[in-house]
Parts: structure tokens; C-alpha cells; sequence
């Protein structure tokens, strides 16, 4: 379900009768559709009738599965974030060691970056234009994801038994947000349409978080 | 001078008997609002009329400036980059050792970078909104800072007396890639209205090329 308590006030639901696998299924397209506009024209450049028009259908028969341009953007974020979380929930089941976990939460991060560059390049460049309770929806889910990496950082060192000093909380944080750079740029230089991506993709993930790792864990292991 | 032979063809140049300095700072004043409103509005959205609104001035008097709007993002984009590397220049002219010479690219990076907020939040977003000429230009400066810094990753190795295989310059490319990330998503998540914020970027910039250069060095020098 893409749809939740919080937006099912704003946006459309199932109507009676209706299937919500039908539902779930169009849905998902249209996010997909707005999500490729966006990302080309700017959320601000893009109007629900372009919308209509890339997906061949009426203003009418859209507003039946959101109310504004703005649910668009939201279900847009939110989808990305608890897809992100759901799949590394799953990876994580199997995992203790945090080093592994770094690597799995980078390399699960940089594999749904890839396939999902349109939407990927709309959260970079459009989390500004939410407001209200989508705003603070979508920071909340933002902020929980870069304490996850705090968390597991600090959990690199606990295991490294190096002592941590209180200051370095801050530093942390500067560490966490160095490597959400990392992954996130790759939307300004990856050629989406290279062959056998997905294997590249892990490849680049990969000598990434050797790089952060290795930095990390000199840099607060032997001050 | 900002304006270049490439853009002297398309843009506007002084006028015979009025002062050059004068031009000069006109323009930077148009090119700051205009970095602001694309900033803000998204390039794509923004029209000469609500720079000129912003400017309080007429479109006549605008044009006497610039020709067409991609102008004014291929003469924002182009004086980023000159001033980035023309400040690095002459910090470099008295530091040899390449470790230090990084370090100071970073430094020299983030200090343009927050200072100038608007304008790196526009390369980064508007970076494809360029044509023919104006992208190709701004391509190859892109390529000579990123190749610049390859080859300080390089000269870093060599002083290392690290053996640097052949297939390494690839993972070096990569390496390179992920500084610039860290250095650049920072527009994100970064406070320009903090207190003491050139003493802050620095500290941060320092924390940054410290954890880089120690997963850097520690990655290459021992496999």
C-alpha cells in the first residue's frame, strides 16, 4: 500500500467495488510518470495536465487518485523512503556486525538510487517544496534514516572497543552526512544506461564504503 | 571580467565611453539575483520579467547585459568555477606536498561553497539546462577540477611510495567522485546563517579531507 492513514485524508482511495491491487498498480504508475516530469521539468515547471498528457488519460481520471500536486510529491518521498527501509529491514535480519551493516545499508541505498534515479534526483532537489504535515513527514522519515547511520557508526567504533568521546557526537554526524554525500551525488555522474548495472552499481558501493570504513574508523580509532 | 570571449558573441559588452568597472559590478548584481531567483523558483521558472522585478529595473535595461536567459546560467556557472580555481591557484603557488594541496582544494571548495549557496545550489540542479557550446564549456572546467583532483589523489599515492596498478585509476576516478560528494551534498544540509560560519566550514572541510584522505591512503596503500 502506497497510501497511508496520513494521506488517505488528502488523497484518493479505493472506491467501493473497485480493486485495490487495480488501484495500487495505477497508482504506481502515475508516481512513476510525475516522479520522470518532475525530475525533467522541476516539480514548480510541471502542471497535472502534463501529467495527463504523458499518461494519456483525463484531468478527471486522475483526480480520482490525488487531490493535489503536492500529494504527488509527498507519496513520491514517502514511497522512497519506506521502500528503502523495507527492503534493508529484510537484509539486516541476517546481519549482527555493524562494519556488514554499513555495507549492506550502502550498498542497498546505491542499488535503489540507481533504479530509481527520477525520483532519486526529485528528493534531491524538490524536499523543499513540501509543506506542512508532508514536510514534516517526510524530514522525520529523513532524519530517522541518517540516525540509523549515526547509530551504526557509533556501533563500528563500540566494536573496534574504541573509547567515544562525547565531542565526536558531532562529528559523527559530519562522518554520516560525508557519506550520505557520497551516495547521493553518484545521481550527477551515473550512467544509468550502462550495461549490467546492478553489478557495477554494488561494485561502486562497494569500493565506497571500504573507502569510508577504512577513513572512519583511523580517523576515531587512533585520536 | 566575467564575460569571456565565448560570451562576448552572445551577451552584452560595455558600451563605448561607459566604465568597464561599472559594467562589471552591474552584472555581478544581476548575476547574484539571477542565482537567487533560479535558486528559489528553479531555472526553467524563473523569466527575465521576474528578474527584472527582483532587480527593480526595466527589461530594456536588462538587455543590455545579457542576451538570452542561458546566458546568465552559463555566466553564473562559469564564474563559479573560474573563481574556485583562480582562488586555488594562488593557495597552491607555496604547498607542494600533495596531502596538504588537498586539503586545501577542500577547504578552498566548501569556503566558496557556503558563501555562495545559491550559485552551487544552481550548478548542481541546473547543470543540464545548458546547450551546444555554453554546456560544452562548462563540461570540460567540470572535467579539469575533477581531473585535478585525481591527479592530487595520485601524487598523494606516489608520495606514499604506494605501487599504483593500472586498473586503480579507475577506483581513483571513483574516489575523486565521492570527495566532490561529500564536499557537495553539504548544500543540503548546511546552515548559512550560523555564527562564526567561515570558522565552522573550515573545521568541517578539515573533518572531511581527514576521514577521506585516512580511508584513502589506508584503502590504496595496503592492497
Amino acid at each position: 500500500m502506497i497510501t497511508t492513514e496520513s494521506t488517505s485524508k488528502r488523497s484518493g482511495t479505493p472506491a467501493r467495488g473497485d480493486s485495490t491491487e487495480k488501484y495500487n498498480v495505477r497508482l504506481h504508475d502515475i508516481l512513476e510518470s510525475a516522479a520522470h516530469l518532475f525530475a525533467k521539468k522541476g516539480y514548480h515547471n510541471t502542471s497535472i495536465r502534463d501529467l495527463a498528457s504523458e499518461l494519456g488519460t483525463s484531468l478527471a481520471g486522475l483526480y480520482y487518485y490525488f487531490e493535489t500536486k503536492e500529494d504527488l510529491l509527498f507519496l513520491i518521498s514517502q514511497n522512497s523512503f519506506d521502500s528503502v527501509m523495507s527492503s534493508l529491514d529484510k537484509k539486516f535480519s541476517m546481519e549482527h556486525r555493524p562494519h556488514e551493516k554499513l555495507r549492506i545499508l550502502v550498498v542497498n541505498h546505491m542499488q535503489y538510487f540507481v533504479s530509481h534515479l527520477d525520483a532519486m534526483k526529485v528528493l534531491a532537489h524538490e524536499s523543499e517544496s513540501l509543506s506542512g504535515s508532508y514536510y514534516e513527514i517526510i524530514t522525520e522519515k529523513k532524519k530517522k534514516y541518517i540516525r540509523l547511520v549515526e547509530q551504526l557508526l557509533m556501533d563500528v567504533l563500540r566494536n573496534e572497543r574504541a573509547r567515544v568521546p562525547k565531542r565526536t557526537t558531532r562529528e559523527i554526524k559530519i562522518a554520516a552526512l560525508s557519506l550520505f554525500g557520497m551516495m547521493n551525488w553518484t545521481y550527477t555522474w551515473y550512467d544509468p544506461d550502462r550495461r549490467n548495472g546492478s553489478a557495477h552499481i554494488q561494485k561502486i558501493a562497494n569500493e565506497m564504503v571500504d573507502l569510508f570504513l577504512r577513513g572512519f574508523t583511523a580517523h576515531f580509532c587512533t585520536t
